[in-house]
Order: structure tokens, then C-alpha cells, then sequence
């Protein structure tokens, strides 16, 4: 769509009704019956319809012969009959005044048939033409946790800040459920597949401007406007973070695009600039997108690069100093006067009195944790801190401690404003013990509004990361 | 040492008595006692003296108030007196003809002082004027499952083919918890600290040397004969693979370097181009190290840089793509033979027959993935196999299936020197059943012998380094 009210794309969000064109009454494969099944069972309070006209009833509910004969015109339909059918829905829809449709089905464009790619182009002009608003084909729709429209998958939706446009099913499945079991929950989301009407850009200006969009994941593989794309992301990025991983970044990578959903990856040099100029951040992994995202909803930006890196072990201390400093990070100096309070308490065998502050005790004592947080806060050299959090172990023998969220949590809580502080829980291994109470933890601290990560490379990456994007922010 | 006889340092690994000079009755930090509890605890068959002139008894063992006094001299002396009387100890040790020592304590030239420095200087003359075998200061010591010397930490040690020498003691314990949960065992282990007399290069000769070493992972902060680590390395490492983790590669990382082990990280150029031309495999964190320990651990070294790819989903299949490319493998296409038979299963809507292969089938049906699996092994370009192996989730409903580890170690035993095949299962967030299920099959199948990984980009890094590895080795 070149123009549109984003107001109109609200109701994708917040249908009051939904027909859903294509269940069949028993089918083990993906569909409209599976997609029916999930909305039974999701915590949607408003109506619901599903369209077939040999059923009286599917799961429990009313069946009806077409959408003309329903008792009131649905805010959206879910058209899940065969790709070739699926014209004549749109034409229907049109005829009966339902602009909103989420095309489920898929067997377009992304088969690489000349058939495929037909009636791609058929449901784009009847789009246009007709001006309806379409998502897809091929793809999982729209998802709002605060209306109950969590219809993707078996995962309770967690209503959140975190809004997402996606071209990719799968990949938006395993991104919700994944945010939602570390506490980061979803506004609204976004798949929106082939996009063969309304596009990226569609969504990201509609959630540039929802107040419940705090940021904007975005996993793209093409873009059919690409100015429009830049323009959109432009005014949205200084106020709104984007954080977008690109599909297809490589010719391998593009080659797949064109069998996921039948589009072109586009100039690499292009989407350089674009990350480059328009202050999007770039990941490229779904563990580094969920990084990323953690780091920028749960904590205000780091004014700079400097990092203080609390935690136990000299060798520990050497490699996390080289990492930061690799990933574009600083470890600075601190003043003096830290240094004076540190020395205070800090043994000179066996510990480094420094940055990183090896210091075995942070680990058993919370309060000279605390002692050590409230130095570096106070250190004009520190501008972000990561707490290096060791959790009892049978390696190092250490001494079973109570969970330390709650205290953590409230210290920060006065503090937190003050220097954005992430947390390691080194947990990885086939310890299942050491797992079960060291992701505990993780999950524990994050739900508690604190970024936490398995491993200092990830909470540095994601720090370098949303570094790197303010320096870039503030020359633009 | 300048030289020695190699075998020498085997009686580290296999003393028959061990004597521990400073050994309070009581102490609750680390040092003589807990070392010797520990000792006491593991499954050492030797005989222990602990020394203590003002003890009858430690830890129920009769105490010694001397080295003299003992009815046997020890194989081995631990020294853990402060650092001042440690010298002392050392010419006794000379007097009673007891040649093998690890000096535990710390306080020496990583204070930073001019007295540490010196002590740290008196230790080295004495070592080599009295011929002395002096693992540390500042460390922990030797490690070997096979005799039950295990006295680092709590985890029971797993005897195996991996060999570390580090210059941290903290480091090595996480090292040795992370692999034996992994089934990853060790066969020795050097923890050598400031390294005043006995050096990595003395120590990697050895390992070189052992037969029951096949692999050997580094962690050095310095190395005091440069051009001698060079070449031992050169003469090791076309036959059995070396991991380095080089601590110190930047300035800062460097800094503190001189603050853990007392000693100069070098000049950074001499370290790349020892990497470049000897053949070394160099890592940055442990989670790398571990990952690429287990790669060539377990299975033989790919042939060359092609990836086949299987799983399930269209985003999934394009981010792979797009990560093995930028991590400088290949993902070749598959010949017209292998697409052939793989089309023949794929449906064309909803999967992507090719490379990567996108078939959620694979997951529910074992028997698919074999046929798959050996389609790929057929296929001349195809050199290594990443298996993306999701676990029943409830994001996706996916239906329980049974751990299909002992039928996949079953297939791949009979097949696996044909191509080399490593496995990702994906469990990160803050679900516990998933982290418990995810990481339980990871674990099973590292223990089956098959290289897996918590994530693609991990396995795809681990496969890079193992692959450029190879290419250099070519040409050397």
C-alpha cells in the first residue's frame, strides 16, 4: 500500500469478530482447522466463525455455509482454502464490505511456479484495486496478547512493549515464546509473509505510532519500497528502537529467500547503508535479537562505551577485558577515589583490586556487591556495568546462597536510573542441576526487569550493539 | 626449563605419594587444608602426609611435622606456606632429594610489588639451579582422573583424551566441569600459574608425547621462551589438534594479565602470526573452546567447507544460510541425484527441498532423517552435516516424541566416518521444561559421541575454525 490511515491497521489487532474461511472438520496438517483450534483456546473474547459449508459445527462452534450468511459483518477474516480459491474470498469480502484479511493459506510466489507467482499478482491488484488491507499470503497473521489474539502456537501471550513485523512464521513463534518466558512481553505482532499488499513498512509506521510500542523487531527478508522502507525507519528510529535482523544477507542466504517467500533479498550494498545511515541495529542470530531486545526494554541506553565488569577469577577477568574490548567496548580506568574503596575491602592475594574487579566475596556477600555497584555509579570513567554472577557449584565448591533477585532487584530498582547494570549466569554444560538453578536465575532476574545472559560474549555483544547505535544516533 | 627429559613431569600425573607443607587445622578459606580436604575426598589410592609441626591429625590423616620426618620421600610436595617461607620449603625439598613440586600459594610477582617480584625470582633460581620440577606459583597444580588425582572442585573427574595446560587455575575447573558434563573427560591436566621454573612449552612436549592425550587445550596469559613454544607447537600440532584461549590480546585485557599472573602478554603481532603459521586453533571464550574441544573430539575433521544443512522452517533455512557463509563455510547445492530423491518426500508448499532442507518431517520421523542423512553423505559436495533437531515445544504443538539419541548414535556409528555430523538443539529462554529437555538430549548426545550444540551459530563457529584449521594444515 503506498498510502493508508495506520488507524485502519488497528483492528488486525483488535477484531471483535473473526471468520475464518477454510476448516475443514478433522485434518492432522497445518490450516485453518489447526489455526481455528489455537483461537478456541486462546483467550479471545470476541466472536468467532468458522466458515465451511458441508459442517454444522467445528470445535464446538457454530459452522456456516459462507460469509454472507453470518449474522454480522467480521472485522477479519483468516482465509485458509487453497491458494487458487483464494481470489474469489478476496472478491467475496470485498462484495459483502470486510476490508481486513489475513491470507493463512500459502502456494504462491514462494513455489517458484509461473502458477504461483500468478496468483500472487492476482491477490496483490485485487488488493489495490479493491483497497483492502491483506496480510500475507502465507503466513501467521496478526497477534496481540492484550486482546487475546495469541493464536500462534501453545504459548500463553505475555502483553508487553515489544512489537514485531516478521516475514517468517516460524522465526515470530519461537521469538514470542522466547521473550515471553524471560518476562518481555508483546504489544503487537506481525506476520505478514509473501506481503504481497501491505508490507513492512505498513506496519512499522502503525507501530511508530501505538503508545504500547516501546520497540520494533523486525525480521525482513525483501522490501518492495525501499525508500518508502528508509523514510518510515528514519523518523521512527531516533525515538523508537529498531532492531532488525535481514534474511538473505549473502547469495545463499538470498537463494532462500526466493524459495521462503518467493521475494528478492535485494542489494546488500543498499541494506549496508540503511543500517549504516537510518540507525536501525543489525543482529543476526535469534539469540542475539532477543540480546538486544532485552538489553533496550529493560534498561535505559548506556551514555557510552564504559564498561565495569564485577566478578571472580583472574583468567576470567583477562578474557572479559580482551572480549569487551574487541567488541567495541571500553574498560576504563577507574579514579582514584573508586580505587581508594576498593582497595579497602579487596584482598591483595588472590583477587584484582580493578577493572574488571576480581573480588570472590561478591558472590556470598550481597552487601559488598552493593558497596561495589554503588562505586562504580558513582565513577564518572563507568557508564555501563556488567555483574559477573557466579551461582553455587559443585566446581569451585562454593556454599549453597539464597536466590538474590529480590534484594538485587530492589537495590537496583532506586539505582537503576542511574547506570544500566546487566547480569552473566554462566550456566552452559550438561550439569542438569547446575542448569535448572542457573537459567532459574537468568529467567528470574530478567522477569525482574534486569538483562541477564548466559554468557559475558552475549551481554557484551548486545552492549556493543546498543552502544554503537547511540554514537551513531547522536552524529544523525 | 631449557631442557629436559619429558617423562620427568609424568610423575606429576602419577604420584605415589604427595606430601601438603601448610596444612592449618583449621581455615575456611582456600589454600593447604582445602586442597588437601579435597584430596582426601577424591579418588587418589596414594598415600597423603599432610605437614603441620603443631598437628597430631588433619582431616583424619596422622600429621607430619616435617618433610624429614616422613617414612617415605614423596613423589610429590604441594606447597601452600606463605609466599615468603615458600623458598625455604624449596631448598629442603633439594636436601631430601624431592624433585617434583607444585607451589599452591599465591603472593608473588602477580601482587604487582617489588617484593613478589623478588620471591617470584628467588623461586626461579632455585628451581633451576637445583634442578628442580616446579609447577606455579600461583596455581593449581596437576589434574589426572585415570589415578584419581581430582582435587580440583567437587565435580568427580572424568577420565579421557582431552590435555590442558593454563596459567589459570579458576579457568581450568570451569573447563574440566563444562567437558566432563559433556562426556568430554581429561587425561591431564597442567593448572601452572606464574610458571617461574616449569613453562607451556615444557608441558605441551609432554602432552605431545602422551599417548593418552589426543587433543590439547591451551590457556596462556604469557610464555617466557617464545621462540620454544613455537616450535614445540609447530612439531605437535599436524598431528593432534591444539585450542588455544590466548588471555591478554589487547591492551586492557593485557593490564590485567600482569595483575593475575604477574607476567607480560607479549607483543600481539608475534601471537597472531604464531596462530597463522603454526596451525594452533585459536578460540576467544570458553563456550568456543568448549565447542570446538567437542567437534574434534568426537568426530573426524571435515574434508573441506561444505555444509548440508536440515531442518525445519523457511526463516530458519535463510538465516543459516546467510550465518555459515559469513562464517566463511559453504552451503553448496546438491546434486541433481541427491535433489532428485529429496523431492520425491518434500512437499513443494510449506518446505524447501534443497540445501538448506526445510522439512518439518524430519523431526517426528527418524527414519526421514536417516534417508536425508544419507542422501547427503552420497552427495560429493557435501563435506560436513549441521542437523537442527527441535524438541517437542509447546510454541510449536509439536507432538512428544521419544529421545531419539541411541537410534541417531546407532545410525551414525555405523556411518559417521563417512561425514562428519554435528547437532543443534535449540533450548534458550526462560522455559524450564524446555531448558531441562533441550539441554538433557544435548547432553545425551555429547555423551554418544556426537558433537551438539546449544545453538546454530555455535556449531556453525565451532565447524569454521575446524574447517580453516584444515586448510591451513594443507599448506604447511
Amino acid at each position: 500500500m503506498n498510502s493508508h490511515d495506520v488507524g485502519d491497521l488497528a483492528v488486525f489487532f483488535s477484531p471483535r469478530s473473526i471468520a475464518i474461511v477454510g476448516v475443514s472438520r478433522s485434518s492432522r496438517s497445518f490450516g485453518g482447522l489447526s489455526f481455528l483450534a489455537r483461537l478456541v483456546n486462546s483467550n479471545f473474547k470476541g466472536s468467532i466463525y468458522p466458515i465451511n459449508p458441508k459442517a454444522d459445527e467445528v470445535k464446538g462452534l457454530k459452522a456456516w455455509p459462507d460469509l454472507a450468511s453470518l449474522p454480522e459483518k467480521p472485522d477479519l477474516v483468516i482465509v485458509a482454502v487453497p491458494a487458487p480459491r483464494v481470489p474469489a474470498v478476496l472478491e467475496e469480502c470485498f462484495r459483502l464490505g470486510i476490508r481486513h484479511i489475513h491470507i493463512l493459506s500459502a502456494g504462491f510466489g514462494e513455489l517458484g511456479t509461473e502458477e504461483g507467482r500468478r496468483l500472487e499478482k492476482t491477490v496483490a491488484s485485487i488488493g489495490r484495486e479493491k483497497g483492502l488491507f491483506i496480510m500475507g499470503p502465507n503466513c501467521m497473521g496478526p497477534y496481540c496478547p492484550s486482546v487475546g489474539l495469541t493464536a500462534w502456537g501453545g504459548i500463553p501471550g505475555l502483553d508487553g512493549s515489544v512489537g514485531i513485523i516478521s516475514q517468517s512464521g516460524g522465526i515470530t513463534q519461537r521469538l514470542t515464546e522466547y521473550l515471553a518466558s524471560l518476562g518481555a512481553g508483546i504489544s503487537k505482532a506481525a506476520s505478514i509473509g509473501n506481503a504481497a499488499v501491505l508490507d513492512s513498512p505498513d506496519f512499522l509506521e502503525f507501530l511508530g505510532e501505538d503508545d504500547h510500542t516501546a520497540l520494533i523487531a523486525v525480521y525482513l527478508e525483501s522490501v518492495k519500497d525501499g525508500r518508502r522502507l528508509f523514510d518510515v525507519a528514519s523518523r521512527i528510529a531516533p525515538r523508537k528502537p529498531i532492531v532488525m535482523l535481514k534474511g538473505g544477507r549473502t547469495e545463499r542466504g538470498a537463494a532462500t529467500v526466493s524459495s521462503h517467500t518467493g521475494s528478492l533479498a535485494g542489494n546488500q550494498r543498499l541494506w549496508q547503508a540503511f543500517f549504516d545511515q537510518v540507525g536501525v541495529i543489525p543482529v543476526k542470530t535469534m539469540n542475539e535479537w532477543v540480546d538486544v531486545i532485552l538489553a533496550s526494554s529493560f534498561m535505559p541506553k548506556p551514555r557510552g562505551k564504559g564498561v565495569f565488569i564485577v566478578g571472580g577469577g583472574g583468567g576470567n577477568s583477562v578474557i572479559y577485558s580482551d572480549f569487551c574490548i574487541e567488541a567495541g567496548l571500553f574498560v576504563p580506568l577507574l579514579s582514584e577515589r573508586s580505587m581508594e574503596k576498593i582497595r579497602s575491602f579487596v584482598p591483595a592475594a588472590g583477587s584484582i583490586a580493578g577493572n574488571p574487579l576480581d573480588l570472590w566475596e561478591v558472590y556470598l556477600n550481597l552487601e559488598r556487591l552493593f558497596q561495589v555497584l554503588e562505586t562504580a555509579y558513582d565513577d564518572p570513567a563507568v557508564e555501563v556495568v556488567l555483574v559477573d554472577r557466579l551461582i553455587p557449584r559443585r566446581a569451585f565448591h562454593s556454599p549453597p546462597v539464597s536466590d538474590p533477585t529480590e534484594r538485587i532487584a530492589e537495590f537496583l530498582s532506586v539505582r537503576k536510573g542511574v547506570k544500566p547494570t546487566v547480569f552473566v549466569i554462566d550456566y552452559d554444560g550438561g550439569d542438569p542441576d547446575l542448569i535448572q538453578k542457573g537459567s532459574a536465575l537468568r529467567a528470574n532476574l530478567c522477569r525482574a526487569g534486569i538483562p541477564s545472559y548466559p554468557s559475558v560474549e552475549r551481554a557484551v555483544k548486545a552492549l556493543a550493539r546498543l552502544c554503537s547505535d547511540t554514537s551513531q544516533r547522536k552524529f544523525s
